[in-house]
């Protein structure tokens, strides 16, 4: 089969292997760029990954890095400084793009805050979004299971974080599905959607508007009916720009401190947004997952 | 005086203060961006800067970063990961635009490879290019002097690296002014410019036909004839994509070896061109230059 069609599957198509397009070594390892056919996603999906040296040898735990808005695959590998602790650590790094791509459908690249580029980390149910915008089981089952397949990824040896939209994703792939994540930890993270412009835009075209449908995508809400109690470890800085409109994170603190839940956050004084931020205390949130990551 | 007037000064006008555009929070300390009226170069120019926090106290020794083509003045600090390493070494980072920008002159932007992103640090000396591409003096002369009249740093203590193209600019910076940087190193130089395509085209149109202008802006040929013997590191990586027809490090090595001078060329397995292998080897630079810069 040539490898257009492995990447643009007809009807019925097995998927294939995912694609290599881009390798860079990058402290004593390599960062990978692949594409491949999603079934969840009906579309092509882009990744990279960062293989330390050491899985060559052995495989090794993963973690999984889900970007912002307006973000692809290649940021966080490019700007967060991530490779060098990674390596340290023996820890496969896995950052997915945010979004299907060229989907086609009207209004799907107009705005920044909305469409491709912004999955926003959820399951689309109206038309004509639920075709492509399927990220959520993308991201907790079709993205792990093709990693463990065709990487050497210690099966089921998993964390997840992410920047902004993608701290958001993180918190909710992760409440969603106890024992799943060793470990979950987010900076800057859209912390309560519900109450924010980005999470009722967003949720209204993809969910419709009963709110009630929003309520799993929603970490605060989340924390408020949570079973289980996994911890949370979350940076934000004290001048990031969308700290009050968009991220809210008083909402998640004043939910979790209802329900004693173990959520560690940390306000970073003077650090905005940007990857500035994120690549300061990157060092940190690495050691915290590779502390669970290492109990095996 | 208006914003506006200081930084599109008129014939006579005083040049004035740099002024911030942006200011991000990153490792303890603060990344900004500066534009200003350039007298070098008759344009504005731009500049990014890292200062770490024990600036905010004392003045710091300073290395000059020199970007390849195409780059501008964010590249080095959003890709680089230097701001964690320069915090610890108390070192402040300056990182300049490749070139004047919106110079007007016909095809100043038509190639990627020379003009406008793509200054070359030298200082043409052929009509039109003579007027703004000064990059040369704006590197060696202007800028430090910019640098230590508004911000903490040790006047004259200062080192300089780059890459690529930037590397080729910092081992002429050096050689050329003794005494001037305490170290001197590079990444991926353009080792030889007179014999590489990159190169000849600058230097003809810069500099015009006559080669004997050439030589002072060639590494190579600066080392055959130095007088004295400042330690050049260089870092290289073996799968750089330009390392025979461009870069040429062979014909740096050999002079280096004619005249048995102390050039360390350090070839790093399978890395290529990219800020992959600069973020790689970054911190081993900065201690480096730190062991110069320590020393008062």
């Amino acid at each position: 089969m040539d490898e257009a069609r492995k990447i643009h599957p007809h009807r019925g198509e097995v998927l294939m292997k995912p694609l290599l397009q881009n390798r860079h070594f990058c402290h004593g390892g390599k960062v990978e760029y692949y594409r491949h056919a999603s079934g969840a996603c009906q579309s092509e999906m882009r990744f990279s990954i960062f293989l330390p040296e050491k899985s060559e040898y052995e495989k090794l735990p993963v973690l999984y890095w889900l970007s912002g808005l307006t973000c692809s695959e290649d940021i966080f590998m490019i700007k967060a400084g991530a490779q060098k602790w990674a390596s340290e650590l023996g820890m496969i790094l896995v950052a997915p793009d945010t979004s299907a791509r060229n989907t086609g459908i009207a209004g799907a690249t107009e705005s920044w805050e909305f469409g491709e580029g912004a999955g926003f980390y959820v399951d689309a149910t109206q038309a004509p979004w639920s075709k492509n915008f399927k990220m959520y089981t993308y991201t907790t089952e079709e993205l792990p299971n093709l990693i463990e397949e065709n990487f050497p990824a210690l099966p089921g040896v998993r964390s997840i974080s992410g920047h902004s939209m993608g701290g958001h994703g993180a918190i909710v792939c992760a409440l969603n599905n106890p024992g799943m994540y060793r470990s979950v930890s987010a900076f800057s993270p859209i912390a309560a959607p519900m109450q924010s412009e980005w999470g009722q835009k967003i949720f209204t075209h993809f969910l419709g508007p009963e709110s009630a449908t929003w309520r799993r995508y929603d970490s605060s809400e989340l924390i408020r009916e949570a079973k289980t109690m996994q911890p949370i470890l979350v940076d934000i800085g004290t001048k990031d720009q969308f700290l009050e409109n968009q991220l809210k994170p008083a909402l998640l603190e004043q939910v979790a401190r209802e329900r004693d839940y173990p959520l560690k956050l940390n306000y970073r004084e003077n650090y905005d947004h940007s990857y500035y931020f994120v690549s300061t205390f990157i060092e940190s949130h690495l050691r915290y997952h590779a502390e669970s990551l290492d109990h095996g």
